[in-house]
Order: structure tokens, then sequence, then C-alpha cells
């Protein structure tokens, strides 16, 4: 029994007290490191509020032995292409250094797929960092195509 | 007076009565026409009613002279990644076949970026459909970084 709660693997909506973690695996990644700040710092609560708040995001957490090892951000997004359809947005995904190469990322994914399409979402959309080779490998095996160019302009 | 009165441009959120001409403006397109319905289909309605309730999602139309000549959808997207900022999402862009070739795309996407900024939206983004080349080349001269692979996985 004791193997089976060690293989326990959940996901949830984040709660406040896991937006350290969060923050942690965000800052932990080759792009991520030079755009964080401290985890402790009050507009990440702020932001983690008002996600909360909305009932069209959702940040979710993978908790394994109840510790937090994964993360991503859920977003359901309305329009009118395609009949007024709703798609669903990932954004955000990481998986904790300590767990990478597990599978994890994928059973993640997976879930968010499910999940977007139980709520009747005609379409999964996100961006990948066109340097992120691996993950584009990841993202196609799952069955993504990569249909289109991502375009970010930064502000201020 | 009439002549600057002709040249009138005008951008304002959406009203419901505006759906069937923004509709038609999605479907009149290469990749819109086969994906998108009847107008008057109420699941637009419907699409339209739950844009307008969020307060992070704005319908845009431009008008000239009384008439629905552009339309794009803005959302607003809470994150924590990089200490909490809001970033700009623009969706569905269009110009009517009328107006096309008139400098209304940039006027459009000039003004969505001018109000991502005074919002204090860290980022703008937006995929393009990767045979949509003139697009590329409309967006790279806006300052956009083509930055990301946009993938997308159909549901259903």
């Amino acid at each position: 029994m004791e193997s089976e709660y060690a293989l326990s693997l959940i996901f949830r909506r984040a709660r406040k007290e896991d937006v350290p973690a969060i923050v942690a695996m965000l800052a932990d990644d080759q792009l991520g490191a030079e755009r964080e700040g401290d985890p402790a710092d009050e507009r990440y609560l702020a932001a983690f509020e008002r996600i909360d708040a909305n009932p069209y995001d959702e940040l979710i957490v993978a908790e394994r032995d109840g510790k937090v090892v994964g993360t991503m951000q859920l977003t359901y997004l309305a329009g009118l292409s395609r009949l007024g359809a709703e798609r669903c947005l990932i954004e955000a995904v990481r998986v904790a250094a300590s767990t990478r190469g597990q599978g994890l990322g994928r059973e993640m994914i997976q879930w968010a797929i499910d999940r977007a399409r139980a709520r009747g979402c005609a379409m999964v959309q996100l961006t990948s960092d066109k340097s992120r080779k691996d993950a584009h490998r990841f993202y196609d095996s799952l069955g993504f195509a990569a249909s289109h160019e991502g375009y970010k302009l930064k502000l201020g």
C-alpha cells in the first residue's frame, strides 16, 4: 500500500499557499530564470487572486505525495469564430526539475485535453518558444499541429 | 467638413447588433469560409454575451461612416509569469474586403498595442496561421517577433 501511496498523483486548482512553489518552477527554467523575482513578491499573489476569481481561468498544480511537482494555467477563451466555440489556452507549463523525465508533463497535458474536451471546447491551443525543441517533439507526439506562428511584442 | 466626416474612423466595443457583420467578416476569408455558419445562428449571440459580460474580454469593431469595417478581440490574460504581468491576447482580426489595402489593419493593431500599454500589459501576443504570409510581414513590420511555435489541437 505504501508504494501505491508513493505513486499518488493528483491534479487540482492551485491555492494561495502554492504560489511560492509555482513561482519557483517558473524561475527554474532556461528562459524563466531571467524574468522572475522573489516568490514572496506581492505581485505574484495579486495575480493569483485575479486568476482564482476568474471563472474562465484555472491555475492547476500536479501534486505527488503532497508535494507540488508541476503547474500549468488553463484559460477558456470565448470567441465568435467557429460558431462561437470555446477554446482552451494552455500557458505556463512547468514540471519540477526533480520530476522531469518521468512522463508527468504528458499526464498533465493529457489531463488538460480531457478537461477541455469534457467542457465542450473545440480546440486546445498553446505557444512554445522556438528554442524549446524538446517541447515541440513532445507537443507533436500529443497530436498538436504547429500550424501557427506565435507572435509576441514586449511592451514598456 | 463633409470630407472630414467621410474619413471618420472610430474603434469601439461591439454591440449585439454588430454580431452579424462581425460573423460575415470572419467568414469572408480563405480559412474562415469553411468553419463559419449562418450569422443568425444563436450560438454566435451566446458567445457574444459571454464575451460582453467578461471584464477581461473586449470584442472591438472599427466603424467608418457608421459602417463596421473591421474587428478584433482583445483578451487580458492574467498569469504568475513575469512578476504576475498581464498580457493582451489578440484574436480574430479581420478587415472587411471592401476596406482592405487602406491601412486599417495597421491602425487597428496599433490601437490595440496602445490600449494594452495604457492598461499596463507587459506583452501583446497573437498567433497567425502559417499560410498567411502577408499577415506575417505585417506583424513583423509592427515590431512583433515570431518567437514561438503556435500549436493547435482540434477536439471533437
